[in-house]
């Protein structure tokens, strides 16, 4: 078996998310697996570095699975790019070694979070951004974003219905970008493991804190656990993006 | 009556285009007359500068309409987006004159065509443009721009089920702007008036230019009727934004 390693991106608009599940519920494991157990003529499961929620994207997801025969890795991605809806794109396939595990191998994984800024809602951007015209203080996110960096116990940003593993994860760096020239404002979150809809809920405080309704401070109140109330609304899937995964 | 214009962006990817069918069949019109009869309670009939085919975009569609009665022109775009599909946003409204007519006191129109030149197709720009990876000759298409501009019978630049009017125009400027740090190419068209698939017409001739299959020369000859084979084909419709309207 050779192990093969997929970087695939795709439009979760339309998704029920990453993961597989019963019924025909759509899904981009689902459409993956399908597009692979045609093209290798038997089952193919696949691992995948993140499971994404339903409405959120990727553009830099990663994902493996031990191929049952060779084919060469350059003819993968546009042989599975013909078979899958057009939201999904594979845009590289490797030979990596046995051991390597898309999800356990991981050591960071970067994530975006898009507010559009522009008065009303820009179509193009829609699908793939938050809209939040309203003024926001940013220095005050800044602080608060620098406060939920760090080596915590980040359970009070996990949503209910989530899994298993530990809660204390090292969130290396949280940034706050603006880029007014395209009314735009861009979080990143560069970690080595995320909570069950962590991200969200982690823009959805820094936006208050932003709207002057929390102080960034509450939100190394609510880390400590002192402060659950400071903790969401969880921000809608459309805007976040798995950008990157780093092994 | 208060004559109403709408300044509109739509993204058409889910639309049988912009004007109104029989049926069910989802038109920009149809959702608009929709939103406005609801917020007059009573039939209002829209009319657009330009009727934007299946699948093509907008961020400046203007239309106008006879308002039955007063309604704050700073209300009317939030009205009427919430009575219509996200894909469409009504961005302006503003009182014109009883004389004004979107149609036809239009005196230029700008549409932009926008090309991918990614190696794999971008799932975020997807909808909204033509993935074209192969290389191009940027010179050899600016120039194939350049003699398309001017003022001509665009005849040869027009598809079957065109409608009504003077197939000569003037076409004041066709660009050709390479975006590489995007990885986007995007053809802009500002001319007086547009025959049916024209532009798209012309981005099909102007890629095969650009492919070394025709030389920039041969547009002129069709453009005077003596080659008919250098016109097209049409490029899909997702690449195509009118951009703006100016009276």
């Amino acid at each position: 078996m050779t192990n093969i390693c997929l970087k695939v991106s795709y439009d979760g608009t339309n998704f029920s998310g990453f993961q597989l599940q019963a019924g025909n519920i759509p899904t981009i494991q689902g459409a993956l697996e399908a597009a692979l157990n045609r093209i290798y003529r038997q089952p193919v499961r696949i691992t995948a570095a993140g499971r994404t929620d339903a409405g959120v994207h990727a553009l830099g997801q990663v994902v493996n699975y031990p191929a049952p025969f060779y084919i060469p890795v350059d003819k993968i991605p546009r042989a599975i790019n013909s078979l899958v809806p057009r939201e999904i794109v594979v845009w590289e396939a490797e030979k990596r070694s046995a051991r390597f595990h898309a999800r356990f191998s991981a050591r960071k994984k970067f994530y975006s979070y898009t507010l559009d800024r522009a008065p009303f809602p820009r179509v193009m951007k829609r699908r793939y951004t938050w809209h939040c015209p309203f003024s926001l203080d940013l220095g005050a996110m800044a602080e608060g974003a620098s406060l939920l960096g760090g080596r915590h116990d980040f359970s009070a940003f996990r949503a209910r219905g989530s899994s298993t593993g530990s809660p204390v994860k090292t969130l290396h760096r949280v940034l706050v970008i603006n880029l007014p020239d395209q009314q735009l404002l861009r979080f990143t979150f560069e970690g080595e493991g995320f909570l069950y809809k962590m991200v969200r809920l982690m823009v959805g405080s820094l936006i208050r804190v932003g709207r002057g309704r929390l102080r960034p401070v509450d939100l190394a109140e609510a880390l400590a656990g002192r402060q659950p109330g400071a903790v969401g609304p969880v921000a809608p899937p459309r805007g976040l993006c798995l950008e990157k995964v780093e092994y």
